[in-house]
C-alpha cells in the first residue's frame, strides 16, 4: 500500500524555502541528432561539447550545487553508472538512480520525486536535464532561487527561457499575470503548455511576448508534484511509491527490479506539467541567462569559437585538422589528420568507428541518418 | 668502358618489328593529388581506381601482355618490390628493376633501354606508366602496333592524345606532317614537345587541330634512345650502361648499389625526347582510345560510375555508406560507417590514419594538403 501524499503539511515549516532545496538531474536520451559523437553508449551529457573542459552532467551538477549542496540526485540509464560515477565522484550511492530500462520522464523524474519524498514529504525539488548548456550560472541560480521562493507557496514552477528564434523544436510556455510572492518578483502564473509550433505559430508566439520555451526545468514541492502523479497517472505514481519505500533500504534492488519495468512510459509534461497548469498550479520564473540545449552540430559551432585566423571550429583532444579555405566545424575522436580543402559550412564529425559529413544548414537532419542506419540494422554504430 | 651503340645495325634485322617489342612499365610518383588513398608506400598505381578489380599496374601489364608476351619489365622503388611482386607474379626476378632512391624518369627509363641494349640491341621498346587508365584495350593495343611499326623505321614514336579540353596540367605534341610507313598509316611526324601552357595557349592548341596530350607514353629502338640518351646525357648514359652490363650477371646488385645513387636526375623528355625531336627523330601516333591519368579525385567520379538510385560514387571493398540528398566521391579504405547528408560534390577519402574531406572543384588542390602536412612535420601520414 502507498502512503498518502498530506499536501497540507505543506504549509507548515519553518525551515526556508531554499533549505528544502534538492537537485534531481535526469540524464537521460542519447542525442541522436549529435551522431556519431553523442550514442547509446555516450550520449550527449558525457560530453564537453563546449570546449570547456567539463561534460555537459558535470558543469549541470556544479551549476546546482551552490544551490543544493550534496543534496543532488541523478537519474539516469544503468548503462552509464560507471561514466556518471566518473564524472561525479561525490554522488552518493544512494542519490544515484539507475534505470534498468528507460521508461520516459514520467517515471524517472516521479521516482526521484518519491524517493525523496519518502525522505522529507517538505523537500521542493528542482529537476534539471544533464544535457544543457547556461551561462552565466549566477542568473541560473537566481532564477532557481526565485522558483523555490515560489514553489513554497505551493506551485510546480517552470523556468520559461526567452527564445531568440521561432524554434519549430521547442514545447511554449504561455505565461499569465504577475504573482506576487516574496523572494520571486518575476513569477508568473502560467495559463498552458503548448506543444511544438509550426513556424507561423511560433512567431506569433514571440511577436506576443507571452510565451517562452519550455525547457522542461521544474522547480516543486515534492508532495505537490506527486499529488498531480497520483491524480493522472495513479498506476505509475503507485509504482514509483513503491520502490520509493524501498529505496533506502536492502531491498532496494529487489523491488526496483520487479515494479521498474511494470511501469508506464510517460512524459513527465503529460502526467504532471500540463494537468497541473489546467489546474492552475503551475507558476513561471523567466530565465535572464543564455541557454542552450546543444540540439545538433550547429550549436557546437556556435558554442564553441573558431580557431584563429580561420573560420573553422575545431573540437577534441590531438586533434590534427588541416585546413584551406574552410569554414564550419570538425569534431575529432580520433587521432587521425583530417585535411579540409575549399568546403564551406561543413559538418565533420569523425570517431573510431563512424564519420558523419553534413553542413550546418542539414545538421538536424542527423537524426534521420540515425534512423535509417537502425532501419539497415547498422545497430552496432549507433 | 661502355660498348658504344651501333645505330647502323639497327636496320639489318629479319624479324618482324613486333617481334622486336618489349614492354617496360615505370611505376613511380606517390600520386599526391589522390591522397590519403594514394601515398608513399601505397602509390595510385597499387590502387583500384577503376572499380575493375584490378590495380591500375595489374591493368596496365595486361594491356600489354597480348602485345608482349612475358618480355615485360616493370621499374619501381624497391619500397614497392613486394607489392608489384604481388600484382605482378608472372614477372621474373631480372625484369623487376627496383631503384634504391628515386632518380626520375631519364634514369628509369633508360636503365630499361639500357638492360634491354645488353640483352638484345634490336628490341623496340615500349615505355607505359603504370597508372593510367586506357579503354578499350585494342584500340590502345592497335596503336602500339602503328608505333612498333614506326620505330622499326628509326623513331622514337609518341602515343598522342586526343585533347578532350584546354588542360594546363598536361605537355602537348605538336604534329608535322603524315609519314608513309608501312603498318603505320596514322603515324606523324613531331615538331616539337611544348610544356604545360596556360590557358588561353592552352585553347589555342587545341583549336588548331594540331596538338595532343603528351601521355609519356613512348616506342623506340632502345639503340635510338641511347643513342640520344649519350648525347644529351653522357654521365647518365655511362652509370646506366655500366648497371646494365652488370645486370644479367652476379655482381648486378653490388653495381648498381654503388652507380644508381652518383646518377643525375632529369626527366625522360629533357634527357631523350625534347632533342630527339628537334633533331627530327620523334613521330607520333594519335590515340583513339580514352585515357585518363587519373589526375585527381574528379577523375575518380567520372571513371566510377554512381550507385543507383544516388548521385555519390563510391569506392572500396566493405564500404558502409549512408547518404541523403548527397553528391559526389566516397573512397572508403576502413570499414567505418559513412553518413553524409546534404552536401552536393563532395569529396570524401576515409583511411586508417587520414581523412580528406574537399569537393570536385577543390580536387587538384589537395596536393597543397600534402606540402603542408610535409612542412608541419606530420610527415606519418603522407
Amino acid at each position: 500500500m502507498c502512503p498518502a501524499v498530506n499536501v497540507e503539511a505543506m504549509s507548515t515549516h519553518e525551515k526556508s524555502p531554499l533549505d528544502r532545496f534538492h537537485g534531481v538531474i535526469p540524464a537521460g536520451g542519447t542525442g541522436t541528432r549529435l551522431w556519431p559523437l553523442s550514442r547509446a553508449a555516450a550520449p550527449k551529457f558525457l560530453h564537453d561539447l563546449t570546449g570547456s573542459g567539463s561534460t555537459l552532467i558535470r558543469a549541470t551538477y556544479e551549476r546546482l550545487q551552490p544551490l543544493s549542496g550534496k543534496r543532488l540526485m541523478v537519474v539516469t540509464g544503468k548503462a552509464h553508472r560507471r561514466a556518471v560515477r566518473a564524472q561525479l565522484p561525490e554522488l552518493k550511492d544512494s542519490d544515484l538512480v539507475l534505470e534498468s530500462e528507460p521508461k520516459d520522464s514520467g517515471a524517472a523524474i516521479g521516482l526521484a520525486a518519491a524517493i525523496l519524498y519518502h525522505r522529507d514529504p517538505d523537500i521542493i525539488m528542482g529537476s534539471f536535464a544533464a544535457d544543457q548548456v547556461i551561462a552565466p550560472a549566477e542568473d541560473f541560480q537566481a532564477a532557481v532561487r526565485e522558483a523555490v521562493h515560489t514553489a513554497a507557496e505551493g506551485y510546480i514552477v517552470t523556468i520559461g527561457i526567452l527564445p531568440t528564434h521561432p524554434s519549430t523544436g521547442f514545447g511554449y510556455i504561455r505565461a499569465g499575470d504577475p504573482l506576487d510572492i516574496a523572494g520571486a518578483p518575476s513569477a508568473h502564473s502560467v495559463i498552458e503548455f503548448v506543444e511544438k509550433p509550426s513556424v507561423a505559430v511560433a512567431r506569433e508566439y514571440i511577436d506576443s511576448g507571452k510565451y517562452s520555451w519550455n525547457a522542461g526545468m521544474f522547480v516543486a514541492p515534492v508532495a505537490l508534484m506527486l499529488k498531480h502523479l497520483e491524480a493522472n497517472e495513479p498506476l505509475l505514481y503507485a509504482g514509483l511509491m513503491e520502490i520509493a519505500a524501498a529505496w533506502d533500504t536492502r531491498s532496494r534492488n529487489e523491488v526496483a527490479r520487479r515494479v521498474w519495468p511494470t511501469l508506464p512510459k510517460i512524459a513527465i509534461d503529460y502526467a504532471v506539467a500540463e494537468p497541473a497548469a489546467a489546474a492552475g498550479d503551475v507558476a513561471m520564473i523567466p530565465g535572464n541567462f543564455s541557454w542552450d540545449d546543444v540540439g545538433d552540430f550547429a550549436a557546437i559551432g556556435r558554442l564553441n569559437p573558431a580557431m584563429e585566423n580561420s573560420e573553422l571550429t575545431v573540437m577534441g583532444e590531438g586533434a590534427r585538422v588541416f585546413s584551406e579555405n574552410a569554414s564550419g566545424i570538425v569534431v575529432s575522436d580520433t587521432k587521425r589528420v583530417i585535411a579540409l580543402i575549399g568546403i564551406d559550412d561543413v559538418v565533420i564529425v569523425d570517431t573510431p568507428d563512424a564519420l558523419l559529413v553534413t553542413t550546418k544548414e542539414h545538421a538536424q537532419e542527423v537524426k534521420k541518418a540515425v534512423e535509417s542506419l537502425r532501419a539497415s540494422g547498422d545497430v552496432d554504430v549507433l
